[in-house]
């Protein structure tokens, strides 16, 4: 699929070009498409312990903060993430946020206990042209389903939360891609998964060719609605990064979304999250005083371009990945590959 | 009950000295209180109407970010709630979202399709001392209880959500209070309800006097544990303010939870909320322009007070009207009134 | 000029392409051009009127906040500017703020005694490759001079705070533009005013044409540089909107930075702040209640398009108008017209 | 002096109850002091290093940010201070930011041209009411004078940037305090310094006890004016924190502010910093991953508490050791300890 697919920026890409080129991070998804149904959970494990007591550094930037999401007020407070990360539809997050508590109680019986709560961390966008969002069909088996199958290999496209989205007025969905640094005598990588579901196909820009204009005719209908879409943006590394330095990888995500031809419209939750997996922090200490690693922030510019590079490059995957699609009431989202 | 209560400030205190002292707003609680459950669910409405269709102004301040609460994200970026405010514990938080979720899709039936999705807002604390928080036994109906019970005439103490909370390692639960302020020739109101369960006995302080510690003597059991409590503060005022203005009426509910001891540690989830029901934002317009009122800032200052009073006297209130209770594998918490 | 420089969007420019577009807002320079000192001041007034008696709602977004700019904490509490807009380079905003104050003193006699102090707003660049920044050459009264000659008819370019500044590696400088839009049956302005002073060649996109690399060529001297550069974006509208709405519009002007080939780097301060003149804030009133006009967030989209479409052409026209120069120790930037 | 003073809280306080106890920090006073003219400059340094090559730690909260300081913007994107720290009257801060400026680069030659500008960081309570505050007499030479008599055994009262201060209607000024606290097997020192103008005398607490309204009765003169004052918290600590951290340490400042009685309010610019003296971050390195160490989350407790603690106690020393003054115009602020 990449051939067709211009490589964004000046640097290389991962292994395979996905989140999962930063090592130990895995993805999994549960799909449900039948019918007016067409939505579905997508799940991102930083690493391949358990994530409450092996938190991760994390923090988000709200580029436009019209969303649901679940769990970013104790995110900003501690800088770290403590569950996978939920992706699903809008007024799913009620429970997948459940699910997720109930998975981390499994797993550690003092929560809430002798040990502090878990925080549920779950993004979402609202599928519903072409999903029946109101049937809430997501339940927390689909939660657990695409934690159980989360793979380094994991399949881009219309699966789990990408299932019903729409974006620039096509079909959107999941795509990832990732970018390779060198700093110092390191190498890093940066990963970005996105959820897809925003823009007017008139603003669509493809490498800095402003496409959607004459696509456009092709598919317009007469009807001009408002943005209703979003999109969440996932940030993985294995620079050595603490929560501030991550916000400000987060916001650089922007870069890529805006080169895309997205101005964070009123109604798009647009939200990114970036976690560092080179150092966890434990959930519990005897010893008060932590040794960490932290890049000094002078050598920050090639992951922001990373950051940038990656995010424009996993929306374009996410739209060459969909398939056109048929759903709620009959609705139908082209995709781009159909169109071109 | 009021009378052995210190009156804390200059300001008097509304015909109840309840928030439902701001004319619309009603409080509801469902209470599960049986055996190890000791917990449910509180909801405060800010006025009579749809919260979805006729949105008012709000802010949020949080004193501390180490808690689940749900619906900050998008309250930050429009500065308007549109449910009923729940407050229930923190692993059923993602119950109560579905809860509103559904709720308000029964209502308003275009809910994420031609109209927006609805965002949530739950708060929550860590009631796990006395009520078995892993069982999750809050359920979707017992918000539609809460909700549906709700009244300018309420009750305060161990309901609602309030059921299972603890308090400076006394029994704490839901408190009420408010003043009336004059400013030019208009009257307000300031109302304020804690969900109060945060603190350690040592440091509590009631209208300016350290009586902590020598309580602390009565009930120490030896153990030593670090906070995980956490305190919600819900501010109602029918002052015509905008969303800028009502985060700094937020941020004032810290000057009056200071003065009872507290200092924002680092397990409790400290949030306080203030809306203004003076005006509402409709959901839709065709007229893109709005008219409203807005008190100058330079006339705040009697707001800041009356929230700073009625938090620390909603405090108060909670911890005298709480009832000795007895939970989970027969945890006890003691009411102040029982030790005075 | 202006023909040969490409439209950004589909919005059409209002009658001069400047942000004076906004009726009132006129900018002014002082511009010091002589050996080594290559640097100077930009003033833009909101409006005609005492800035401190009649105060326009503003906000501002810090994109990367490695910068110095002057102002910014009052300008997020209460959500208004009170003086001109100032910009100048890095090591001359006290200077610049002591004249700010100075000037507001001059013409309210009464501030710091029975009226409030007056908040300088300075924001600026770091022009010290073209300029002996050391020299801090620039003097109270050239802010004075830049305010005295502020007129709608201001020319772009290499004048005033923009004199010494350098963008992606060649000259760069002050650039403005202008979008119109139309909302119900009003019709609005948006105006950008850009420091350009950002950004590595290589990234350079011109309307969507990655010309940077091939430019990069022709003039690189070997030496890799880390990007030490900022950008100060000024957006003005006359459309209805408060302190909210314009931190909204403000973030969006990172979308038309981010489609030029910026990336916000690390030490780049990238700042915009977005100021409304449809209404004025009195300084002081008897009636505690203003009456205000705000448009509903649902038709912020057209402004949102406006301002990405005005910054991005506003560094275009900075680039384009720039004409190579010589400074500090020989220093030499390259205009862009000089290369193509 | 301390004699009298009630002793807040449970904690110790260091050898000399002062900012100083934080091993490194030293503070200077310069004070001008005839007929009209009543003000100063304070200056904190953090270690006695140069500030720009080996930066601290450091974050703020803002409380209420009707202020004009300035330096916030870089410290909160980059976490760190590179000047000493300068207190002064509110129309002097373009002055001494200046003056920072001119310092920072007799120390560092390269600065703005191969290296980084360098952050002023200047904060400022208005004096208007003692000093002619409009004369604006402070000189960038009083910075240095400042600067250059930095001690540890510094004096507290109506010296340096608090030599014309108001504090609850009384005569205010410069106060500072210092707690020890036992993490682990380690001693931790936190110091406050603070400027204290704030507050309306019926609303004095001091340790609990509402005395203000009694002693209002005493020296009211009848004119009810607003609140125009403000309260600058300078914090340290030698305990190892990040960025993140030492912005939740700041926050708890509130706590001790909120004790004496402020609700923060509209027309006070309240903040607080904090910083850590641990460890430093150089300017430059060779080396692009540091090695930190950094408090676990989970042990900050006693450190809120002492910095509640101590600013509580840092304006009970300002209160106690200022004198009563007559400046500007005859105006005449009374010492609390002849009121007693």
């Amino acid at each position: 699929m990449n051939a067709a697919i211009p490589h964004i920026g000046f640097l290389p890409a991962g292994a395979r070009d996905l989140i999962s080129d930063v090592p130990g991070v895995t993805v999994g998804h549960s799909t449900l498409a039948h019918g007016d149904i067409q939505t579905g959970v997508t799940v991102i494990r930083p690493h391949q312990g358990d994530a409450y007591r092996e938190k991760v550094p994390a923090a988000c930037a709200v580029l436009n903060g019209f969303g649901k999401s679940i769990g970013l007020v104790q995110l900003a407070e501690l800088g770290t993430l403590e569950t996978p990360i939920a992706l699903t539809n809008t007024l799913s997050v009620g429970t997948v946020a459940t699910a997720q508590i109930r998975s981390a109680v499994a797993d550690n019986s003092r929560i809430g206990r002798e040990q502090p709560t878990v925080n549920p961390l779950v993004f979402e966008c609202n599928d519903g042209y072409l999903n029946d969002i109101q049937a809430l069909a997501v339940e927390e088996a689909h939660y657990r389903e695409a934690l159980s199958c989360a793979a380094a290999g994991f399949v881009q496209g219309c699966l789990g939360a990408g299932r019903g989205m729409s974006c620039f007025e096509l079909k959107g969905g999941i795509g990832s891609a990732s970018r390779r640094v060198g700093i110092g005598e390191s190498a890093y990588h940066v990963g970005a998964l996105v959820l897809a579901n925003f823009g007017k196909l008139r603003d669509l820009i493809v490498a800095g060719e402003r496409i959607g204009s004459a696509l456009s005719d092709k598919i317009r209908d007469g009807s001009a609605t408002p943005e209703k879409g979003s999109i969440i943006i996932v940030l993985a590394t294995d620079a050595p990064l603490d929560a501030r330095q991550l916000r400000r990888l987060a916001l650089r995500a922007s870069v890529g979304l805006a080169r895309t031809g997205s101005v964070f419209g009123h109604g798009s939750g647009d939200i990114a999250l970036a976690f560092s997996t080179a150092q966890t922090i434990p959930f519990a200490t005897q010893e008060p005083v932590l040794s960490l690693r932290c890049l000094h922030d002078a050598f920050l510019d090639p992951l922001f371009h990373a950051v940038a590079d990656s995010t424009e490059q996993a929306i374009l995957h996410a739209l060459f990945a969909a398939e056109t699609t048929t759903g709620r009431d009959g609705h139908r989202r082209v995709a781009l590959r159909d169109l071109l």
